[in-house]
């Protein structure tokens, strides 16, 4: 309520209790003046009330909201179900403008303010996260492979002559098609095995990029966060390499802002080499709903570039959350989830190593991937044949989600490459292997419950003997699904 | 509740009371199964409370809510903020999987079913509203332009050698700029004036075909929904000059399909031709939130391949949005709207031709555009050189929004074309004039608040002579935003 | 938003547009301006987004919202439960003090506007309807019957030494046991048959006053809606009788707003004669969940000892559904339900009346009675002895509410008075009958629906001959409360 | 959904998906059949989702939502705001009948069930709290003042001769008018001092019973929660006292159900002696908004008999939040509640201590009462006179809620009668002092913000002087407010 407002309700109700309401409501736009003023992340998360008073008010700037607005355009933000206006908060018009997705309307002051604000404190929670020297980035309402694609499509503006894309092999269909989906060919590096760990092989891009000339190549397109026991590329390396060779680098950083490992290798890729863009997934990252990325860059044109690539308006929903959501937790609720999660990696490598020595097997030595854990299970194999895939569907079916099977030799082709040893970024991993990651919002109940209910599966297995006699049959392609889906 | 509960509850309540309940509850059930077995968009709307039933039915299915989960993969659809979750109804794993936008999910039973649901439904609705022979649709998270991108992006692995799109000339920057996004060469096909009308050059298409070469084209790139006078693209005759050089044919059918006669477009031009795909916006027909399109076409295996086009999964909130409506209004309530709409339009019509004849204009002669009106405003012109943008920011500031005014020798660069008469998608358009449209969703009371508002600007410029007298500054980019986005 | 917040928004988002926002927030708050200097209801109704504005600008206002509030009190507002408080739109603290059911709470300014604002636009509201001289009345969370005892309660008070209230019998417990739950005793005035309708004895009245001494008598209880062929008492006779005994008079007038004929008797009343309190309720009367009712009067001083004897808080809740409820309808919406019901009674009027006739009854003459309608049972009940009240339960299992059967002869206790005829309002009504009413809300499917399903039982019933063929085993006691129920 | 709706379902999605989703959605109803066979509090609480399920099923189940009943009675659950019937869950019926708040409901199965579950599960954790051979309990919508009226009034037709009720003085108003409401003269007995304790005279007691008679005392009201210094009531003692006497016993337990010592005591009191009911408030004992209230006994004939004397249906609304918080927080959920309270009062204990002892005070030794602490302020007075008060409204300014400052020598007049020393329980009491309680749902930083604040205002108040510099004014209602409500 505005002053006037205050004044008349003096008269209703004693003056001294409205003052003291009038001051707490001062409360509520202080928050909102702080963020409107530095646009960054606020350090202590805000309440429910001052978030839907907030979102409230950027609605009543909207012009769908207008109470004497008349509308005679094709495109009036007229909603025809109650439900569907009030779960977006009656923000109607999306985000951005037939020449720009960071633009703003004029139809839509709160929305475009929506749109301003949310892309300024994610791109300070990303600093915040460990790449400081990024200079911008936005939200865009698509998935990391579409947004890589996006990518791509504004690189061949740049390149026009380029075919190709250079890409450290990672096993999961979306990036693969993010380059076939832009135009591309994909060139795949595959990796090399140091250890247990599957790593980049600098060399064989090196000579992969003299093979094809760098002109005829769109970008290196590498990656961080990853099943293990593949772990992320040796960025730093291939930024120089880029750099050396004038070839653009976009990384696929898709679950890395919850690792400061990840984040630190981008920001010292940019630091000594070169790195145009990476992009982040929303909902893996910042525990919202599917269906949104960060786009993210060191060079503004070059991140505006791509925004102008947008042909259209595009939807508000995925800022909406992740504003919502980085409102809620604020910056030290955000970072709160960061340490649980390395907290409960540790609890879960601990849980895991002891569980795979109980059974004959053993935690594979993945030190440089700081998300996803590996177990072998040669033993398994050794005792039957289809254990292996069974012990997958088990899972599934006990509802243990997330954890992924991955057998010896699977093929697999897609959009025209076939993919040996799929699954396991390799040609020939040594050895079959269950995956279990520490992932941000993890609890130590999801840990625990996954230990005993892994051990049980394994019992079960073993004493069934090669007659698979729990006779489950998997839905192998739910299995595949966690194997490939980024 | 199952029947055991409904047994518990007898022991509590009279049984013949919990009977009459259990009985109720069957009606809701009932039509759930309905939509279940035929997959098509109900005659009669549902009620809210059937809506929110079927929804935290659809939501207990996919596996983040699963009460005994446990989660150690890096996508758990983990939420952070209550809010977030509740205005998704908790369904959080989005749509699609990374092969495919259209596929299943293993986590996600009910959001996969949403999604299924959702496509089966607006099918339903697109025949309904004229293209009968429509074989598959898809929704996709992303404004019209972006969509028509991703069919682009199709086709250029039918046609790898194609470097051009053939493009009968709209002023829209965004499904301009969704060619130059997919890496093609829009060639531009400018209009032919016929009395008030602009219409499509059809000898100029069929010239430039031969002078470039079939094979060296992508695609023909048409359109129905535009504003006057511009009208609706010559669809059978350009879907038979498509079929008979063998080149695909995509349609923007951005607002089209509130109108009987863009459908009607679409539908002959299938029969008698060929139309690939055609795309239209959800918000500008389905009064949802900005954000989603419907790629639909009539050769169920290239729809296909267009959504395993899209890599990785996708938000599911336009695909609910759009579900929620539908289910509320029934097909009878969509109907409706439509039907008033096309009221409007003659009311519109009626009462723009007065209120131009009292000004000393008249009422563009465009009986082919079906939605979208114009006003000359010669004389304004000849009044005073700015009233006629000035008369743009009158309206504007007095929130009629949709109406807009096209000046005459706009000159506008969009990646690197340049138009002349921007905005009215002509380089000569004989006069400058003013659009309003009745589009779906408009009020009686918006056609008439618009006409008064109107009347009053148009007597205050004149009254104010050359001097230009109101003085207020238009947002200029607000008027151009309003001729050129689509 | 504040101005100075507007500003720095305009820092981010182009001023023009943050300026037309900022003027869009000016008419919310213009609204509420109005509310707050008129306290009155709103002729034309506030949309969703003002009213959920304006309560959410009232919970800032209350100090459970207060972000720097600390609390060790016994009594904080606390809520567990993020459902409830969301529900209560985080107004928890009720209404009223300790001393008095309408007086303002320090803690909480807010919910304290509110049950000033809600009784204001409720004292408004029943002016309207047609008690213009009404001074003052106050909302409180209880069903009309408790009510009654709290108006009784408080009358105790005025007249120590009187043991008595004088009733005209109307056949619904509640109201009964509100005489007996307030400690006196309940003396019953049989009604007298004029024609078809039941109406006050009024010289039985006056004789039992002089009877009993009016020193004795703590009041008059009246009752204006209530089930035909009983008709609202004579409330101007009986305000005379009072006034000249000087004997308070308490009117129920529980689902009587909505008609204009039971609110100008009441205004007559008070007019001519003596009327001390007269108690509505709400959901029977404003659409709104059942629980509260509106305590209302002609003498201020009154009333507000009625509100002072209500000991410690209440319930918002129902304050709350009303004002909710009000304002969205309102003023003009709210005649409009009024002037809808009033064309449906006469529909329900006409269809009774043909359908008796084709089944060889008829329609009571009742036209005193604005709401309620009889139609005679002597045919149905000269067929079969249980025809009458099979036919009750035949309408329940077929989901007509509200309609309701009384067969002759009834005979109940309650709180140790017998009534003979029970549910009837007469020891020897003439004959069985049917009620159905028009009351506000209903529509024309509801008279349909109820006409055709009536037809079809009165039709199978005949068939069924006194064999009671379709053997359904009515809920008897579902029966009885539509008819003792208030 | 049900079986048929999800063979349905495995057409559309892969079948061992929605063979998954169907176990999940029996996990729901799983937790649902416990509570429906059991009736008791779920040991661990549920989640917001299953919770939402349940009350939509509950809602289906009542006639307004039936989608095809057709309602001509006067009483239909209609609802004109979309607004208010999502906020009641569509459960629109109230509870209870004309006849019986506790009883079930033709029209209102779902409504009837949530009844009866919630009074069964609230008895339940009564019975956890402490009183286990509590044998009924209902809840309602009233609070604690108007709810002890109830009780008076059944207990007038149990003992029509009696006109006294005897109290144990406690200086809140509402308890005092809950007798005096209900008719009765309330007889105050002075409590002695102990220490610092105030505490039931017992000597003084009896002697009033044998002056007045027996049978002309309706019941004894003591009092367990309160402000110190003055502590519970002697329940044993008084239990015994009124089993001798043959008079009936009813405890104000406002917020004792947080409390193992008050639940204790009335345990103990109706093992060796008489209680016949004992009342608590909803709000303060469960974390829900003010309104609700629950009545208990040991003898289900007598409950039963309060809950007949409600005349009419009531609101649903208290006994909906009491059973949605104690479904999400579990029995396990409420007990960490008690110990966190427990914890918090021997912390509060502590500073508080800390805190006198450096401004010269001292906490007054009060172990009796297990909430509520007292702080002496006889420095500040003999400081400055005004000091005491203007340290009350210090802290309402600086949004301290709940302190309570209560100086010596204040007269109070309340329905006639005349309290010296009022807000002190005692005409005489020695000091001066200031009130803090640890209630349920207080944080450590409430206490902590707490101490700061009345650090700071102590330190402020000597410095002034007498001259009284800090010139605030205290809102002196809101001070006393603070100490009179229950």
């Amino acid at each position: 309520m505005n002053t006037e407002n205050f004044s008349l309700s003096e008269k209703i109700v004693s003056s001294s209790y409205i003052r003291q309401g009038s001051q707490a409501r001062r409360g509520h736009e202080q928050l909102i003046r702080v963020l409107l003023e530095q646009g960054k992340c606020p350090e202590e998360g805000w309440n429910e009330s001052t978030i839907e008073l907030f979102l409230s008010e950027l609605a009543v700037m909207d012009s769908n909201n207008f109470l004497g607005n008349c509308g005679v355009g094709e495109r009036e933000g007229r909603v025809a179900s109650g439900l569907v206006a009030r779960r977006h908060y009656r923000l109607i018009h999306g985000i951005g403008r037939s020449g720009d997705i960071a633009a703003v309307q004029p139809k839509a002051a709160g929305s475009s303010l929506l749109n301003k604000l949310t892309n300024s404190v994610v791109l300070d929670i990303l600093r915040q996260a460990g790449v400081r020297s990024a200079s911008s980035c936005f939200v865009v309402p698509m998935a990391t492979g579409m947004s890589l694609t996006l990518c791509f499509l504004t690189l061949r503006h740049r390149r026009p002559g380029a075919r190709y894309i250079l890409w450290p092999r990672i096993d999961q269909k979306s990036c693969f098609k993010a380059m076939v989906t832009a135009g591309f060919e994909p060139i795949v590096i595959e990796n090399i095995l140091e250890g247990d760990e599957l790593r980049t092989d600098l060399e064989a891009m090196q000579k992969k990029i003299e093979e094809l000339g760098a002109e005829n190549i769109l970008c290196v397109h590498s990656t961080t966060s990853c099943f293990a026991p593949r772990v992320p590329d040796r960025l730093e390396e291939l930024a120089v390499i880029c750099a050396k060779h004038d070839i653009p680098h976009v990384v696929n950083n898709a679950y890395g802002v919850q690792s400061s490992k990840c984040m630190h290798l981008i920001q010292q890729g940019a630091r000594v080499g070169r790195i145009d863009a990476f992009v982040q997934s929303l909902d893996k990252n910042f525990l919202v709903p599917v269906g949104g990325a960060i786009i993210a860059g060191f060079d503004e044109a070059f991140v505006k570039e791509i925004s102008k690539m947008y042909p259209g308006r595009a939807s508000a929903s995925p800022s909406l959350d992740v504003l919502i959501t980085l409102l809620t937790l604020g910056a030290s609720g955000y970072r709160k989830l960061l340490s649980e999660r390395k907290e409960m990696y540790s609890h879960l490598t601990q849980e895991l190593s002891t569980l795979a020595q109980q059974h004959g097997e053993r935690l594979l030595h993945t030190p440089h991937n700081p998300i996803s854990l590996a177990v072998s299970l040669d033993g398994l194999q050794a005792h039957s044949d289809q254990a292996v895939t069974q012990l997958g569907s088990m899972l599934f079916t006990r509802q243990v989600s997330g954890a992924r099977v991955v057998p010896l030799g699977a093929v697999q082709e897609v959009n025209g490459h076939t993919f040996r040893g799929f699954m396991s970024h390799s040609e020939m991993y040594p050895c079959p292997y269950l995956n279990a990651a520490s992932a941000i919002g993890v609890t130590r109940g999801d840990v625990e419950l996954c230990i005993k209910r892994l051990d049980k599966c394994l019992k079960s297995l073993r004493k069934a003997g090669s007659a698979g006699a729990s006779g489950e049959t998997a839905p192998p392609s739910a299995q595949e699904d966690q194997g490939a889906a980024p």
